[in-house]
Parts: C-alpha cells; structure tokens; sequence
C-alpha cells in the first residue's frame, strides 16, 4: 500500500514546493485542504490562479502591482526613491508608514558566486530614472555581504550622475542586548556612533 | 495605499487559514506562487479541487480514500483492529511496515472540556466491527489525558464483547536521555519495567 492515496500525495507534493515546507507541514496542509468545505477550497483553488493572472510588475519600480504603473509610483514623491532587493523589503518598510517616497525592486543583488551580475538585475532600470526631479537614492539592500557590494556598485554608478545617495544605517537593533550582537554589528554600531 | 494589492492580499489570508501559519509566512507562499510559471500554479491549483474532490472516507475504518472502502481494510489481516485518533495516525504507523493488521480512525477523542462525547466520533462504528473474527483491538491513541481516556472507555466497553484490548507501551522514548524525559514518563517507564 502507499501510504498516501494519490490525490493526497499531489496535494502534499505541492505543498512540499512552498519555501520551507517539509514533507510533514505539507501533510498537515494537505490534511486541512480535506477537512474544508467544498467553497472553501474552491476559493482557496482559485486565489491561486487569481494571483498568478492578475499580479505584474510595474514598469516604472518592479514592484507587484496589478496596473501598468503601481499606486505608489503614481501618487507619491518620485524625489527620494528607495532601493530594494525583493518587493517583500517594499512590505517591510511600507508598514512603518514613514516613508514617502518611491521604490525601486532590483529582483535580485549583485551575486558573482551564484552567477548574477549587474545586468542580471534591474540596474539599468534605476539609471534611467535619475533625472533632475530626484534628489536622493537610498540603498535599503539588505545588510549582508551581497546587500552592501550592490549598494556600492550602484552609488557608484549614480553619484557622477549628481545625485545624493545613501545608506541605512547598520547598528545594534533597538530593544537587543549587547551581549548577544555579534562582532560585526557592534564595530559598526561603535564606528557609527553619534553625538546626542 | 494598502500594503497588499488585492489578489496577493487575498492569496495571503488563504495561506493563514493552514494550520500554523502566520501573515509572514503566508506572504512568502503567495510570493512563491506568484514566482511560478503559469503551469506551476494551475497545477497547484487543481491538486487542491482535485484532493477536495476526490478524497472521502472509508466506510469501514474512517481513513482517507477514493473508494468505498480503503485498500489496507480490503487487503489485510482483519483480526486486529488498531483503534487511532486521525487519519495522520494511520500515515505515521504504516511508516513502519510493521502492523499487519487494519485501522480504526475515530476521528477525535473523548473531550468533555470542549464538549466532544463518546457518540461524537467514531465509537459505535468501532463496536459494530467486532464479532468473532477480531481478536484484537490496539489502543493507539495518543498517550495524553484525553487519549488515555478514550483508551480506558472503549476498553470497557468491548471487553465484554471478548475481545482482547491493548494498550501501546508509554516508557522513555528510544535514543533520548533519560535526564531529559518528563516525570510521568520516567515513572511510567519505571513501573512497566520489563524483564530481560
């Protein structure tokens, strides 16, 4: 006998293809698909092909938008764009609801080791939105190794275009304790210091 | 702006309506299902109508199937009957390869806190199954108060009926420390101490 009948065993494949889904959280999954009504897992059926039909990229920034051009790009200040690695850091930094200007989604960072080059993310993209209206470029990659070789390379490339550009801050987090940042991020923290 | 367009939005509370999930880990599934190719998708799409579709219960023992009766209660030794709390009771001891025998799926246990009663799974079903061909009926539920409990009525009530009920052994979980184990257990495991 298998142990999984074969629409339970699909099911369960596919829900093994979610990001850090194993066999068992895929089976508890499947499980809970069984145990819905007939209208619940119509609709859960059918969000799935709703999003993957109606979501794209806005031309302008990269983001998820179901337009040509996302809200954010239409309606705010196109002045200060902030550069992202995933539209998912879009979400982080959209709920502080500090931020008012634009994004820009680079789908990626510069990665020799896995192969993805400057060309492979939308770098190009970002230099032709450098005209007179912006003022400001900040980097929000993430602050990892890839994060801050990305952000470099593309100050880099803007900064003789005359535009300011700049970093977020790296520091300890606040509510963490000392002891237990790593090396790294508490030379930065002290490096960084500021005059209060 | 809303920080979700609506079709991710919606994919979203989908994904939080799995056991476990949260709202982030239900936006990395929908990211995930709007990365995947068209194909992808639909296919994951229509395992979930499919599973809904043709998924129901086997009228003898209460696991999953896609027919009347399951292939295990079709095909094997029907003289021990081991009684389980759910269907992912029957996956994790068919794991095994050990238990020759058939299964009863009760589909919950005896839980007065939250008002589940004898006639509310699938005890009389479990009743009818007895005549003189079973020999024996394994207590698999699970070894907490309410499995134990279930365990303990269903034993008194097909005793009469002469027929043989166990109980799977609770002792110290093989590999584990005995440091480590929980009080009850180490008393158990000391009490049901068998000789070598």
């Amino acid at each position: 006998m298998e142990i999984f009948i074969e629409p339970i065993g699909k099911l369960i494949n596919e829900f093994s293809k979610l990001p850090g889904v194993g066999k068992k959280t895929a089976q508890r999954y499947a499980y809970k698909v069984i145990a819905m009504s007939e209208g619940e897992a119509r609709e859960f059926s059918e969000a799935i092909l709703e999003a993957k039909r109606r979501v794209r990229f806005c031309k302008v920034c990269g983001n998820f938008t179901e337009e040509e051009i996302c809200s954010v790009c239409r309606s705010r200040d196109s002045s200060v764009i902030c550069v992202v690695k995933e539209p998912k850091d879009v979400v982080a930094l959209e709920k502080l609801h500090e931020f008012k200007g634009v994004y820009h989604v680079l789908h990626g960072v510069i990665d020799p080791m896995n192969g993805v080059g400057p060309n492979d993310i939308r770098i190009r993209e970002l230099v032709t939105r450098i005209d007179g209206n912006v003022k400001e470029v900040i980097m929000a990659t993430n602050p990892d190794v890839e994060g801050e070789a990305t952000a470099l390379y593309i100050a880099k490339l803007l900064k003789p275009l005359g535009v300011k550009v700049t970093r977020i801050a790296h520091g300890v987090p606040v509510g963490s304790e000392l002891e237990y940042a790593d090396e790294m991020t508490l030379a930065r923290a002290m490096k960084d210091r500021k005059e209060l």
